[in-house]
C-alpha cells in the first residue's frame, strides 16, 4: 500500500512527472490560492521530496491517525508504529548507509509534519529514534556502533532513547549529576548512576543513549547503553503517567544504578555539551516542521468545523468575520512557518545552518503553531470539550513542544545572546 | 469544623471586628503589597462577606482539593460535595428564606472564587446547583414549588441541571428544538421532546430546570422536571465522557421523548429567552468571580514553583525577568478582575447592574485567567507536563469557561452592539 | 461659566441630589449599559466628586480641546492654560490648605482623567503643577516655604516644574550626578552643579524642584529653586524640541552651574529616593487616571467614525465583527482601568495604598491604554493618517506616557520583586 | 559613486564571483548567525540581486538618510530623489525594455527594502513611480504611450501617480464616482471629473494614471493623465498636509472637474477593479520587503542604543532579558518576513504568485514590522520621545503602511474568502 523510500525508485518516478508538467511552467494561467500550501512552497520541493512526503502522508493518515484517539485517552504507545515506519524506510532517513534512506533534510523534515500532523506524540517518538538516538549514533559512534546498532534501528527492530534531561537540570544540563567512573575491576568498563526524567520511549528502549559526566575529567560524554547487556537492578525505566499533553507518547525515566558500559560504547571523541546539543539541533530541526504539521490539522479541522457549524439564521459560522480572522492568522503562520523550516533544511544540506537558527525556528515553529491552536479550538464553541474534534489533543501537544528540547524563553535568550553577544542567563 | 453561613452569627462577629479596627484608619502606617490581593479588595468587603470567604476558603482547601487530583484523572464527579456544601450552607446562598443563607451577591461571589481556585469543574458543579437550577426557580418557579423543593436543593439533597443549550443551537438558543405539546388526554399535563447537551450535573440531577417551545405559542417556557416522576424511557441522561476539561464535573446530555411534566411545574410568566438569560447572568456574573479564583491558584503555584526551581547557578527561576513578567502581568489581571466582579456585584444588589456589565466581566475575566494562566504553565517549563503541578488543569478548565455560558466572540458581538446600536451576528 | 470646586457649595448640592434620588433604590427597573462607563464606577463617586468631574470636564472640552490641535501641530504650550485651571481651583486639588481645594484623591483622578481626555501633554502639565511641585513642596517643604509658594501656585501665578531624571540615568535616578555643595563663602547657601533632562514645564517654571546630592553626604536631597533669585548664567532651561508625542506640553532640559539655593529652599528632612518617589507615586497615580481618559476619547472617536463611515453597500463600518471587536476591548479595559484607579484612590485617602499598587495600576492603564489606542486607529483606515481625527495624536502620546514615570518593563519588575522577594534588575 | 544597475555588467560580476566561492560549499565549517540575516536569505539571492541590492543600499544609506529627518519633520519631499533613483536604473526596474533595468522581481524587492530601510515616506514615493505608475503603464498602456512615456519615467524626468481611491470609498473601490464621460463636442476625448484622496505623489506628478468609471457602461477604466496636457481649472493635485506619518512623502488630492483626456491614453482593453488590483499587487508586493526593510533598520538602531545605553550599575540594557526578547522577536519576524518576501518573488516570476499570497505577506509583513517596531522603541525608554533616534518616525510610517493598499482587516477577510470560500464583507 506504502512506497518505501527508495532513492533510485522515487527519482525515476520524480523525473517522469517533471517531463510531464515541465511545458507547464511560465504559462501564467490564472494562479488559483491553496490554503494548504499558501506561499506554494510544494514548488521548491524536489520530485523525490514530493514523492517521501506522498507516503509518508499517506502512511500516517491511513495507519496512524485511526489509533490516536484511543492511544491518548489510555496514554498507551504502540510500539509496532515504529516499526511500521522502518518497512517503510522512514526512520533515520537522512542517514547515508547503515540501512537508511539517505535522503534530504527537507525530505526529513515532510516526514516530521506529517507524522506530527496526526499527533506530536507519535512525531516525538519518532524524533527521538531518528534524530536523537540514529542521529547520535551516526554522528559520534564508532564504526562497529553503527554496524551493528543502525540497521536494526533504521528498521525498527531496535528502540533507541536519548538521555540528557535531569530532574534538577531542565534548561541547563551543563549540570547533569550523572557520573560515569571506572569499573573498580573490569578494564574497559564504565559504571553509570545516576537519573535522568523526561525521557521519550525510556520505558521500551532497547538501546539507551546516554549523556554523563566523565568522573575523572568532570567532561559529559555520550553512552550507548544496551539494555540486553544490563544486569538486573542496574537500569530501571519506569514509566512517567498521568500527563497532560502527549498522551499517545510514552515517557519515562532512566535510573542507573552502577550501570556497566562497556568503553567501546563510548562515543570516542565528542566532549561537553557539544554531543548533546548537535544531536538537539537535529531534533529541534524536525520539531519546527512537525508543529506546522500539527497546526496544518489544525487548520484543515477548524475550517471544516466552521463551514458545517450553522448558527443564527443558518449561516455556516465560517461566515464570521472573528472565525475568518483565527483561519488568516493560522494558515499565514503556518506558510511562514514551513517555509522558514525549508530554507533552514536546505541550509543544512549545505553546511550553512546556525544552531540559532535552530533555534529560531523551534521557538517560533512551537510558539506560533501553539497561539494558534488555540485560537483555533476558539472555533469549536463548546464543542471544543469533546476530545473528537482533535483539536484539544493537539493543543495539549504543542504546549508541551513548546517546553521541550528549550522551553521558548530559553531559546529568546540563547537568540538575545546571538544578537546582542550579551548573556543573560543571570 | 467549617462555620455554617449564618447571617446572625456572621453579623455578631462582624460588628465586634469592626470596633476592634475601628481607631486604626488613618494612620498612614507604611502599607505592604499582598500579591494574594494586590489592590486591597479585601478592604471593601463587609465582616460578613469575610466570614463567609473563610469558611468557604477553608472548606475548600481541605475538602476539595484532596479530592479533585483522582477525579480529574478518573473523570468522576463526587455528588457528596454538593451535600458538603449544602451542610455549610453555601448553596443558592443569595437567596432570601427557603433555608438558604441570603447573603450579598458578593458575599456568593467570594464563594464561588473559593470553589473554582480547587477546580472549574467543581465550581460548575455548585454553579448549576445555586444559580442556574435554584436561581431560576426562585426567581421565576411558582411559590408551591420553591417551598417543595429549594430547602432540599439547598442542603445538596435534591441536585438540580439546566437544559438549555442543544446540539445544533449552542451560541443561539433562540432556535431551540425542544418542544411542549399538550397531553392527548391529561389536562394540566405537557409532552416534553428534544435533546439538550453539554449538561453539567444533567446524568445526576434530580430536578431538570428544562426550557422549550411551547408548541401552540412557538414561545421558550421554562419547566422543572422531577426525575422520580418520570415514566421510563421519557428522560435519559446520558453522560459524555473523554473531555478535554472539566473533567472533575459530570456532564451529559438530556434526552426527552414525550416526557410528561405537570403544568404546575411549568414557569408561570415568563416567556422567551429572558427567563434563562436571566439565569445564565447569575451564572456568569459567578464565572467572573471564579475563574479569577482559578487564575490566584495559578499565580500561588507557579510563584512557589519559580521560587523552589533552581537553574544555571543555583538561582531560583523567579530571579528571571521573563518570569517575573509573567507573574506581574497575571497578578495585575487577577487584581483587576477581581475588583471588577465585586463592583457588579454590588451594582447587582443595587439593582443596578446591565446584562452587559455581567457580559464584559464575563468574557474579560474568562480570558484573562486563560490567557495568564497559559503564560504561567510556561514557568514549569517540560514539568508542566505532569498533572500534580496542578496548572496543566487549571488552564484546560479555563478554555472551557471562555467557551460555556457564551464564548467570548459571543459576548464581544454583544458589546459592540450595546456600544454602537449594531447588531453584527451576520 | 465654570463653577470653581468649593467644597462647602458642591457639598449641598451633593446632599440635595443625594435626598431626590434616595427613594429609587432596589426598584430594580431594567438598567440601561452606558459605553462610557460600562461598570458604572459613577456610582461610586461622592456627589461632590461627581461635580468637581463636571466642571473638569466642561473646562478641558470646552477650553482646552479647541486649542490641541495647533498646539501640537507647532509644538507649543500656553501657559495661560495653567492660570485658566489655577482660578477654576483644579491645581493641587487635593492638598489641605494654602489656598487649595482639599479634595479627595478620587476628585483629583476625576480632573487628570478630564485633562487627559483632551491630550496627555496638557495632563503632563498640569500633573507636573500639582502632584510633582506642589505636592513635593507640601509634603516636603518648610511651612514657610509651603505659605509663600503654594497659594501663588494654586492659583497658576507661579509655574513649578519637577528635575529628576538625568541624561544618563533614567530608570536609576539613584545614580544621579548633580550636586549640592556648601557655598565657599556664604554660609547658609548650596551650589547646585548638574544637568536635568525631560523635565516637562521647565523652560517656563518659575519654581524648579530638583533633586541634588549633598556633596557632603552622598545622600539625595530636595531644593526649591526660584527662578527669579538665580545669578545669571547659573541656571538654563532650553527646550528639547521635535518629539514624536507629548508635542503640545513644553519639555526642556534643567542646566544648573554652581547655582546658589539658600539652605531654607532644600527640604528639612526627607533623604534618599523616598522624597522624588513619594512625589512620583502621586504623579503615577495621576497617570493611571488620566491615560484611560484618552483611551475613553479614542473610543468615542472611533465610535463616532464608524456609525459615520460606510463601506461595502452602505454599510457603517460599525457592522463589522473586526470593529465590534475593538471597541468592546477598548471599551472593557477603560472600565476596568478607571475601576482600578477609583480603588487606588479611595484607599490612598485611607493611608492604605502601597506603592506597588501605583507601579500596577500605572503600567496596567498605560499599556492597555496604548494598546487599544493603536486598535481603535485601525478603525480609521487611511484616514488614520490625518491629524484631524485626533486619534494619532493620542496614540503617540500615549506611547510617551507609557515609557515615563517608570517605563512598563520597570513597573513590571518592582512589581515581580513585591511578588516573589527577588530583585531581578540584574 | 554608486554603480547603475546593468544587467549585463552584473552578470559578469555574478559569474566571476561565483566561480571564486564554488569550492567552498560543503565544506561545514562552524557556521556563524547574522543577526542581519538570520535565516541566510541571501544565499539564495544571484549574484545579480546581491549587486543590486548593494547598489541601492550604498544609495539610500548615503544619499537618502541624511535628508529624511529634516524632510519628516518639514513634512517635505524632494523630488530630486527619484531622479537620483533613475539616473542609478531604479525605477520600474522589472519593466523589461524601455530603458528599464528588466531585473527580477526578488531584485525589485531588495531595492524596496533598501528604501523602506531609510523610510517609508521614501518607499512610498519609490513604489508610486515604479509600480503603480509605471508599472501599470506598462501592463495595461498602448504601446505608444509606454514608448512615450516609460524612459522618461525610468529615468526620473517624469513622476507619475496613481488614482484610486476616493474619499468615501477607501477599502470598497468598486464604488467610485469618479466618471468618464465623452466630450460633447470632440470626438475621442473624454472629460473626467471626481475627486481622488490619499494620493502619494499626486502634487508633483506630471503623470496621473487615474480610475474613472466610464459612463456610458459603469465599467472602470484607466485614464492616463498627462497634467502638461491639461486646460486650467480641470485638474487640482492640492497637498494634504499635518499627516501623522510618512511625512517624508508628499501626499494629495487629484480633483477633476471636466478635465479632458484623449481616448489613447484611456487602456484599451483592461476593465473593472482586474486592472487597478493588477497594480495594486505589485505594488503591495513592494510594501511586503519594504516594511520588513524598516523594521530591520529598527533592530539595528535599538540593538545599538541596548548596547550603549547603561543602567543600574552600568550594564548595558542589551544584558536585561525583557530587551533581548524583544529583539529576539523582531529579528525572528524580520527573518521570516524577508523569507516570504523572496518566495512570493521567485513565484511571481514563474507566473505562479496568486494575488491572496500577496494580501498574506503584505498583510503579515506589516503587521508584524509594526508590532515589534513598537516594542523595539520601548527598548529606548524616555528618550524614544527624541526623533533623532529615528524609530518613532519608523513606527509612525509603519502604521500608515498597514492602512493603505488593503487595511489589514481587509486583507484578513481577503485570506478568509480565499479559506473558506465565503464573503465576510457583510
Amino acid at each position: 500500500m506504502f512506497k518505501p523510500v527508495c532513492r533510485q525508485a522515487v527519482r525515476q518516478l520524480a523525473s517522469i512527472n517533471r517531463a510531464a508538467i515541465g511545458g507547464k511552467r511560465h504559462l501564467h494561467a490564472p494562479v488559483s490560492f491553496d490554503w494548504k500550501d499558501p506561499l506554494n512552497v510544494a514548488n521548491n520541493y524536489t520530485e523525490e521530496e514530493l514523492a517521501i512526503a506522498e507516503t509518508a502522508e499517506s502512511y500516517c493518515q491511513e495507519r496512524m491517525l485511526p489509533r490516536v484517539l484511543d492511544a491518548y485517552r489510555k496514554e498507551e504507545y504502540d510500539r509496532q508504529i515504529l516499526t511500521e515506519m522502518g518497512e517503510l524506510g522512514l526512520l533515520g532517513a537522512t542517514i547515508q548507509g547503515y540501512g537508511c534512506a539517505g535522503v534530504s533534510s527537507v525530505a526529513s523534515g515532510l516526514i516530521t509534519r506529517a507524522v506530527e500532523r496526526v499527533d506530536s506524540g507519535y512525531r516525538s517518538g519518532y524524533s527521538v529514534q531518528s534524530a536523537l538516538a540514529m542521529g547520535g549514533i551516526e554522528e559520534f559512534g564508532t564504526e562497529e556502533l553503527k554496524e551493528r546498532l543502525l540497521p536494526q534501528m533504521a528498521k525498527g527492530k531496535l528502540l533507541g532513547c536519548f538521555g540528557l534531561t535531569e530532574p534538577n537540570h531542565g534548561s541547563d544540563p551543563g549540570s547533569m549529576e550523572t557520573v560515569a567512573k571506572p569499573h573498580p575491576s573490569k578494564k574497559g568498563v564504565y559504571l553509570l548512576s545516576g537519573s535522568k526524567t523526561w525521557i521519550t520511549n525510556s520505558p521500551i528502549a532497547d538501546v539507551l543513549l546516554v549523556w554523563a559526566k566523565l568522573e575523572s575529567t568532570g567532561k559529559i560524554r555520550g553512552f550507548v547503553i544496551e539494555r540486553d547487556q544490563c544486569p538486573p537492578g542496574t537500569l530501571e525505566t519506569p514509566p512517567i503517567k498521568n500527563k497532560n499533553g502527549l498522551r499517545a507518547s510514552i515517557t519515562g525515566m532512566i535510573q542507573l544504578d552502577e550501570c556497566p558500559v562497556n568503553e567501546a560504547n563510548m562515543f570516542p571523541e565528542v566532549e561537553g555539551l557539544r554531543g548533546p546539543f548537535s544531536c538537539l539541533n537535529s531534533a529541534r530541526y524536525g520539531i519546527a516542521w512537525g508543529t506546522i504539521g500539527a497546526l496544518e490539522d489544525c487548520i484543515s479541522r477548524a475550517r471544516e468545523y466552521s463551514l458545517e457549524r450553522k448558527q443564527f439564521k443558518g449561516n455556516p459560522i465560517a461566515k464570521y468575520q472573528l472565525v475568518q480572522k483565527k483561519l488568516a492568522d493560522a494558515t499565514t503562520d503556518a506558510a511562514y512557518g514551513i517555509l522558514a523550516a525549508y530554507q533552514v533544511g536546505r541550509l543544512k544540506d549545505e553546511g550553512k545552518a546556525a544552531p540559532e537558527m535552530i533555534s529560531m525556528i523551534k521557538r517560533q515553529n512551537c510558539d506560533r503553531a501553539l497561539i494558534n491552536a488555540r485560537a483555533l479550538q476558539e472555533v469549536f464553541g463548546g464543542n471544543a470539550v469533546s476530545d473528537e474534534y482533535g483539536i484539544g489533543r493537539h493543543v495539549a501537544n504543542l504546549f508541551v513542544t513548546q517546553t521541550y528540547e528549550g522551553q521558548s524563553d530559553i531559546h529568546s535568550l540563547i537568540l538575545g545572546r546571538a544578537i546582542t553577544g550579551i548573556q543573560a542567563f543571570c
